[in-house]
């Protein structure tokens, strides 16, 4: 797998060029124009087979959930994404499950106007490693630190649909069966669809520039990233169950324990999980409306340390898990 | 392995901030704040257990080198290494394994003002992929598709000794019996040390800018790197074997034929092999020779396509590999 053949597949699949790449793949390095007086915004996100997903994965979802959890990371920071390079390392160089892969990353890359810079291909285990930049005016980044008591809690997105796909494909036997047990029936194929091809919310990140208190994309699950971003900011949260959205799939397919299970420990939602001062939680709620970004006010910043479930009746709740554990096959 | 681990251990080992990291690890993403006027260089190069690197490679070597690797491609476009990622793959989380790996890594980046800003730990096959950020003035990039015909050939830096150190290490049996079998013998050591310790060639790339022609670093070979850069720039190379440099080290442990083997095919030199025109030459060799800079003129660029290798009476060379095959355990 010479990196020149990768570069000859994303020219022929129409990769994305932008007139700040002064020089994309190709070279020992890309180089890109930095718009004048923006600051960059950059992460790396590692997926690895059997970890952070079932062998199994059809390529094209792989491809574009290894560039859409980074660009969680990236919205989660209200930056707007620009370029992205891609390391992947793979058993062997199979023609088709590359040019899937590619079909994937590049379709969510061209959506959202990301183009591919660079990256590296070697063999090895199946791992997907990709490096993220976007460009925020100063001083705007969603940084996880700055929650204050009294602050309301977003949550903006689902939770708890990617873990509840997860289990549709763990009891629908090995997973090579999947389009015939699963994905012939809507709930769960809708399930299984958020878990391999999840949304990243730049667009609620871009509107919660210098107005969130605080955000963090859930990926570990909300109470486990909620946790980090409670720590970060020296504050407390108080959640309240009945607010958590409930999902209709996940209602009709699991039970009220598994339910709540995905929603405050399940992983791989993606949605962005931020903390808004009362003084503004009106505007942004509405301006969030506007778009058509589903949000929840699931809770308040408290003074403290942890996190506490109140149910209907205002007694405490204990979950069954808190953090998320990456599956292993 | 949580990524708070691995910070806590950065920050316990001293680990560098500048102050144009206005976010470094910990949060969603890092941001960074671009010296005004400047281009952002960026690369990306994993390295894979068994692939890229012997299993037994101590730990400390392996963070040294995995960020080296990508401090040479910055040094071959001729950019100033400000910042870097680092997404560590590993089969279960061995702290004294992190904590030599880490202090490896950061001997280098503190070395060269390399804050290390951000990145991810997570389970599996050994795997260490780094994204290197440096910067540099806009239109200063030495790129690998400017060579013309006439331009001499300078290598900046050792050739072959990397892939000498290799097979020091492969003759002396098992690789768990390194110190032992190699490390007492010097020649041996100081091969084995290029191999493992590779030196980037940062303050060459930066003598090059705006009058290198072209320039790449050597990481697979000199004729398949040279190779790339002529095919980049549409030109054709002319070696002169009596005017490659022939290491002190490699003549006395190899027959030449092996010799020259390394020096043509053999991989991991990281030294930069650029092109520079004719007027510029003496001024070049000067200086890089005032920074005390190993360099040797080697050819010439030619019209045409290829590589030929002509010996001291004028006939063609044939060498017995033209490339680099990564080593499989």
């Amino acid at each position: 797998m010479a990196e020149f053949d990768l570069l000859a597949l994303i020219h022929e699949l129409g990769g994305n060029q932008r007139s700040d790449v002064l020089l994309g793949i190709g070279d020992d390095a890309a180089v890109l124009r930095i718009t004048e007086g923006m600051d960059l915004v950059t992460c790396v996100d590692t997926l690895v087979a059997g970890v952070h997903f079932l062998p199994a994965t059809p390529a094209w979802d792989l491809g574009w959930k290894s560039l859409a959890v980074n660009l969680s990371d990236l919205a989660a920071m209200g930056a707007r994404p620009n370029w992205a390079q891609l390391a992947l390392t793979l058993p062997n160089s199979e023609p088709a499950f590359v040019r899937d892969f590619m079909q994937g990353f590049l379709a969510l890359a061209q959506r959202e106007g990301v183009a591919l810079v660079g990256g590296d291909t070697t063999c090895g285990g199946l791992a997907i490693s990709v490096t993220a930049y976007g460009l925020i005016p100063p001083g705007q980044a969603l940084q996880r630190d700055g929650a204050q008591p009294g602050d309301h809690i977003l949550v903006c997105g689902v939770l708890g649909e990617a873990a509840g796909g997860l289990a549709c494909l763990q009891a629908g036997g090995r997973s090579t069966e999947w389009s015939e047990v699963v994905l012939a029936k809507p709930r769960q194929e809708r399930l299984v669809q958020r878990l391999q091809h999840p949304e990243p919310m730049l667009a609620a990140g871009l509107l919660l520039r210098g107005r969130a208190s605080a955000c963090i994309d859930v990926s570990d699950g909300l109470l486990s990233d909620l946790g980090h971003l409670c720590t970060a900011s020296g504050v407390a949260a108080e959640l309240w169950l009945d607010s958590l959205p409930h999902s209709e799939d996940l209602c009709a397919l699991f039970n009220a324990e598994q339910v709540l299970d995905f929603i405050l420990a399940g992983g791989d939602d993606y949605a962005l999980c931020c903390t808004v001062p009362e003084a503004l939680l009106v505007a942004v709620q509405d301006d969030l409306a506007k778009r058509e970004i589903e949000t929840h006010a699931i809770g308040r910043v408290v003074a403290g340390r942890g996190i506490n479930v109140f149910d209907s009746t205002g007694h405490t709740f204990q979950p069954r898990r808190r953090g998320y554990e990456h599956f292993r096959t």
